[in-house]
């Protein structure tokens, strides 16, 4: 009888392995580049004048693996997707890497490769390359996948955390720290009346409105790890700009804010995985909005502050009390292998 | 004082990652596409008619992470630059992502990521994006590496595991198990009067020679886990033809011989992260075989034996005393985190 656990034998390189990758992998990731099996995918670029093409990567070590509103799969497809849509690539091709434990049941491994599939349907992106290894029990954590993505840049866009000019608008996507406290609270085994579920989503298709509208846009971030503050922190440092945001303009539903408080945690540092910060020319920011909020993606989206010529570098807090507080980038572990 | 060891707080995505990234990552594998600093690594494709791309990706487990020959920075270099340069492409640009367990001495991580950019440079290619995870103690081991990599198929190259043809030559790079035996012999503490150092080395120089030759080279495939026996069943597997090997005519020094018969290994089975297996039509043998020997790499290099039409998908070894067997893929898991 076959296992019905990952064995160290399925990471041999050898016949387990081919045969992990025929019934598992490919059953579900099925494409024709994928399926070719050389040591690479290899695919034609139409020679329509030059062409800009982007690379990223993120590991994904989120524990639990499964949480509400995903898992480890769907957060590494939609991570990089993701990474991808901020510097506005259309993301083309993935690769996925599993590190995966000993011991782990097949059908957790066939579970989190089928949300891997449907997000990449989602997303419109094909993994075409893929690798496999298995380490004995107790040297990984269950499971870790790595995903790498290339995408095409569109001609004209030229979209970068160096881009905020003084004036621009901040616009967030929607609420805040929904996957952080989901992921957090499931492993902390508290259980809230407000159900928390993680954001996770591919922000491909919120940006290619965004970047279809009239509004002229200069950075784009998902604030994942880090959240927020972070990223605000990171385009700040890029651009030597200043940023004024008003706390009572971002959005933090009632269960985050009650899971934080619990937790002794704080929102704007909880991670995101499918939000987006855009910082936009003013005279844009409208079409930007509308842009947005015609996208289920972004149906809440809405300018929380504004590029400053003052404190460059700097993020500043206008609190709900109408204090103002330097808001730095995160210090410390917040939230342990929260993707 | 700064630690000395990894903590968790140095995969936040907070103030500590980003001194880690700024601190070691950057020293030592800076270029101007890293640094932008954004989410994904912007390049312009040129626009000389119609191009192919490639993109492929491993992970790294190998244990331990440091070895006779080489490290696990090294070998996550040399690993995907060789998928590349297996279907034909010159490797462009890397992905590195890091899962570090908790405690690792930040002196360790730096001296894998030294060895990383030390290989980028032999091998002629940049490392643009990255990622920084950090795990609890005893949730990995020390230290995983995922790298993925693109790459360009110069125009004309048409290289594939399923090209083989009846009467092709099957040219080995050099002699085999160099680097499972290295580690594996480390691993279990056993010491030789040969000393046992690993082959890792990036081959896309010597695909390069090989291309530039008279020869026409249908497939090229590097024989790490799994040994040659599974790299050649493979393309007899994806070529739906025969592969008849000459057992004498495989090379293997006297230090993977003892090392192999010591632990009840077969160094057909394993593996090596610097050799490479050609299939080149047999009018092209001597131009493939001269330019291989002239390069460092492959110096040893020699026709190990033929394509055929008889047993398609099979590959039998004719054995130094005169016997035919079918010489199977890899299965069981002879050398567990052998890369």
């Amino acid at each position: 009888m076959a296992s019905e656990t990952v064995l160290l034998a399925h990471g041999s390189g050898g016949r387990l392995t081919h045969e992990l990758v025929r019934d598992l992998f490919f059953r579900h990731l099925s494409n024709p580049l994928l399926e070719v099996q050389d040591d690479a995918a290899v695919w034609s670029v139409a020679a329509a004048g030059p062409s800009r093409l982007a690379l990223t990567t993120d590991s994904y070590v989120v524990s639990p693996i499964f949480f509400p509103g995903g898992d480890i799969g769907k957060l590494a497809v939609c991570g990089t997707v993701n990474d991808l849509a901020m510097v506005g690539a259309e993301p083309l091709y993935l690769t996925a890497g599993f590190i995966i434990e000993e011991g782990l049941p097949l059908a957790d491994l066939e579970r989190v490769v089928a949300s891997m599939a449907d997000a990449c349907r989602e997303a419109g992106v094909r993994i075409v390359a893929g690798d496999t290894k298995v380490v004995d029990r107790g040297k990984a954590d269950r499971l870790f996948i790595n995903t790498a993505g290339v995408g095409r840049v569109p001609s004209g866009v030229n979209i970068s955390g160096a881009n905020a000019r003084p004036g621009d608008s901040v616009i967030l996507s929607g609420r805040i720290g929904e996957h952080g406290l989901a992921v957090m609270s499931l492993r902390e085994g508290i259980e809230f009346s407000f159900p928390l579920v993680s954001d996770c989503a591919p922000l491909n298709g919120l940006v290619s409105e965004i970047l279809k509208s009239e509004g002229r846009v200069h950075c784009l971030r998902d604030p994942t790890r880090g959240g927020l503050a972070t990223t605000l922190n990171e385009i700040a440092g890029q651009s030597r700009a200043g940023i004024e945001i008003q706390e009572s303009l971002v959005p933090v539903s009632e269960g985050v804010r009650a899971a934080c408080e619990m937790l002794g945690l704080d929102p704007l540092y909880a991670a995101n995985e499918g939000r987006l910060v855009a910082v936009v020319a003013p005279e844009g920011e409208d079409a930007v909005l509308e842009a947005m909020q015609r996208h289920p993606l972004g149906r809440e989206a809405g300018v929380i502050g504004r590029v400053s010529s003052s404190h460059p570098g700097r993020v500043v807090l206008e609190t709900a009390y109408g204090g103002r507080r330097i808001l730095d980038m995160l210090s410390g572990a917040q939230l342990p292998r929260i993707c």
